[in-house]
């Protein structure tokens, strides 16, 4: 592991590292904020899973996170959205191939080498930083935005008792019924929808839910409101009786400003089920 | 004036703006946060002034500041660092010319013609902020980064009785006597070292002071220290008995983890005069 950054931060350290990975077959980016704490001991983790077109870096930079995880005393995990590299399969469309992973193993010519991205978050990546980091790896939450979302929520209920709680900003919530999604797992996946239904945050919210509390923010206000598809989670989690809070930001939108304000009710929502 | 954006954040809305401006003679873009409060009547406003290479964009995104200045009520204005476009001088160096306004009138070609970003914060933009949005006028104090750290501090201690406070993160402190300054100012303003006095704060400070409190943050690690002179700027701070504080701040560096960190800071210090 190479450190290539480490700022002081609100009494902690955000870092930035890279590694080769087994799972993407390239040398992958991440960032990592320490609380202050850290230094005398484990401390908790919070995933926070990017969107289309980000990297390691834009959440780090842009979702004022690292003031409020100083405050819970927990640490912060941004990974890259996908493999990189010359070598690595690309497309020229912003929502397929590079910073478009979408959290998937594909399957797919030609995309399957590299595209592991299911892999690298659910399994080698936490058994890196874990390994290199003063973490409490039985304490993790994930949160995440848009593409990052769709990540974190079926993630969370696919590995069930990995994370104590779930978050999401505007998650991609029904991607087997959007476009975007339907492109992206034809892509990685293939055509056969069936293949798909481990990678749609509301198919899983009806088939297993999630063991713990949900969160989710979404602006009425979003200019991507068709292709994200809130009202088909927030009516799985109802149907469901999923304990958690779904809520409807009266007039904010996609981007950041929307992310930063209410980064400090989900860093304390996770942080909570985290101490618990 | 055209408006770019608008993007609901903590309630109020931060927006983006370009104008012609007859100071520098181009199209000039700033941001602007509104808090929530503006629409039941004028809110004080904080000038933010970014550093080299930094355009209006910076601080808006990466520095956290619209959330505390949510809870303070007052609104944020995020002026870009120079004039810019293809029909205005420039150089190669990150450090002159576009990006690297130095807040000052320039005198000398091929400055001269757009370089005025002293009239352009001093004077023109103010009074289109004030015009076109709801803001108390009475009620201004300024802020900034580096450069736009000197900016400020030369601003509020040229201008008196326009600000009712002024702080700086790690300010360009002595110009005059360092690599980041008397290039600069030898360009803009000439080889006659008598008409850089009015731009260097900490000749300043010894000449006239600041009629209010100044509150100044420096990293201890910062990478630029020797360029910053943050010790002339406390000796003569000191020397003076000028109301405020300067804080040495252990181990953080340059960066903008640097100013999120104390930015919350900042904001309550310039909102507590700004609602004195």
């Amino acid at each position: 592991m190479h450190t290539v950054s480490e700022n002081k931060c609100f009494g902690g350290m955000q870092g930035v590292y890279t590694h080769h990975s087994e799972a993407t077959g390239c040398e992958m980016t991440f960032g990592l904020f320490l609380p202050e704490e850290a230094a005398q001991g484990p401390v908790p983790l919070l995933w926070y899973l990017s969107g289309l077109t980000c990297t390691h870096e834009n959440a780090m930079v842009k979702a004022g996170a690292q003031k409020w995880a100083a405050e819970h005393g927990i640490a912060l995990c941004f990974p890259d959205t996908s493999p990189r590299g010359a070598h690595v399969a690309n497309d020229d469309a912003y929502d397929l191939g590079q910073g478009a992973g979408f959290y998937v193993n594909a399957t797919q010519e030609p995309w399957a080498p590299h595209f592991r991205m299911w892999d690298y978050i659910a399994d080698e990546l936490p058994r890196i930083v874990t390994a290199a980091f003063d973490i409490d790896e039985d304490r993790q939450s994930i949160t995440g935005h848009s593409m990052g979302g769709h990540g974190a929520l079926t993630l969370a209920m696919l590995l069930p008792g990995r994370f104590r709680s779930v978050s999401a900003f505007a998650p991609i919530a029904q991607p087997s019924q959007s476009d975007w999604g339907r492109k992206q797992l034809t892509a990685y996946l293939g055509a056969d929808e069936n293949n798909w239904l481990d990678h749609d945050a509301t198919h899983l919210m009806t088939r297993v839910g999630f063991d713990g509390e949900v969160l989710i923010d979404q602006g009425s206000d979003d200019q991507f409101l068709d292709l994200l598809r809130p009202e088909a989670l927030a009516a799985a989690m109802a149907a469901r009786r999923q304990p958690g809070v779904f809520r409807m930001q009266a007039g904010y939108d996609h981007s950041y400003f929307f992310v930063s304000t209410f980064m400090p009710d989900h860093i304390a929502f996770n942080a909570e089920a985290l101490w618990r």
